[in-house]
């Protein structure tokens, strides 16, 4: 762990790149859940995780995590328009659900205003049997720690 | 118009492509969005409409909407894993939520069963003033055709 | 097969779709690599082959093909501009450049006039070793087959 | 400018996201472009100039630069498979080509092996009439400044 200080793992900031939008001129919508999974890794790096004891990847079929992560439901709200160049601060709140389930919301501000909110929902599930199981040990751990000492702020 | 029955611009099929995977081996998740979005163009250009009026294409600067129609909200949940090769029905509800505001549910279905729904929200705008107005025409005309005579099927 | 008629696995059509587009205006350079991917799996479907038996899938594990066709090179040129709504015509023209590696040109037509050319090329490894091998079966036929009695446009 | 030496915009580093890999496990190829293009952009930043002076944002149709750099060739070789969690230097070379047109080859070292290389050559256009125009004064200098001093990395 980087930090006893939340707010150093769940705080990114991004400035927002030219092939995230479209001919409207400002971002096509659902580049948010990329910048909302992206950040999440982040977050998870920053706190002392290692995303490949995490995401599968298959290296010669070895290192396989044992439990899966699937997005199971997802939303965003766009409040105002986000341009090329512009300075985003990024703010996760992770909250578990249940013991199987969890949902970090990500919001997004430009200029102390908050431009876009996105929200994801994962459920844990065995890698082999594809069934509901136990979050893992480390992502419950990144949850509780989350919500200590964290400085809310009011956006 | 081609057609009299909504079902022959509402309900597009689609074969899962090997890129909207990820390395867990199922789409991964924003995609939907794209195929939402598609989906949704595919309609209009089948009731008969012109993609060209509708969105933003800066053409020399000519040819400018005068309406854009950003997304505000969207949503998905996410039912059951979506694999390279699968063969997905699309079945697409449009909804006015009252003069300034449509919404567009959009249902994959995989061998009879609902894979994952999602949901894109829009707001009218003036393309000049980026202030709130009236759906544009076609628009209302789509959604008002849409739920004529339409079979709803029981998924 | 579907047809003897290669042009009838090799030529495909798109309408372009508003978010592929940049705030530019035009497509976004790389989306071209998703479209040429997209139309080369259209072919083998076409041609009538199982993109399930051709790409990982990973389904509880099972199904995993024996040969991987990872990407080594790709490159394209843009030749004009290209926007939302903008019907294109795809041609692809596959390629073995030896046993173990083939590639695929594909260009996109804009009322008769070359809009983007896309090439890709694919090396055969081994699922489990990850060591170079010969080309699938499969694969050797489609591009044997497609290069008899192939039309060739003047474009 | 932030610095007089060149490495401290022209070499960044990358911890490959999990959104961008395919169900083969690695990265799914077209990403690159991606990665090259936003790293040109922070190096473009890094450097002092402001994206939203370069690229095309449309913010009430104003602001718009009076050049565009569309992209008229790109391509990549892929040499080594890239996973999640890999972590990636990307070192940039820019170049003039004529006083029209200039390229970025942009090369991702993975633990000091090169594990792909791609390059985007754009061109030079008058936003109004789309005819081919003097490379702006920026991006001249940022070229120039580019290859003052650098220390070339062995890969």
């Amino acid at each position: 762990m980087t930090s006893n200080n939340p707010d150093s793992w769940l705080i990114h900031s991004l400035i927002v790149h030219f092939g995230d939008t479209d001919a409207a001129g400002v971002i096509h919508f659902h580049n948010l859940f990329r910048w909302c999974h992206e950040a999440w890794e982040k977050s998870l790096i920053k706190y002392g995780l290692n995303p490949k004891d995490l995401f599968p990847h298959y290296q010669n079929n070895k290192h396989l995590p044992k439990i899966f992560l699937p997005i199971i439901h997802c939303e965003a709200d766009f409040k105002s328009a986000i341009y090329t160049g512009d300075n985003l601060n990024i703010v996760l709140s992770p909250k578990a659900i249940n013991e199987f389930c969890f949902q970090i919301e990500t919001k997004f501000i430009k200029e102390n205003n908050l431009a876009a909110i996105g929200l994801i929902r994962h459920l844990s599930i065995d890698a082999k049997t594809r069934q509901k199981c136990l979050l893992p040990e480390t992502i419950v751990r990144w949850i509780e720690s989350s919500s200590i000492n964290k400085i809310h702020k009011p956006v």
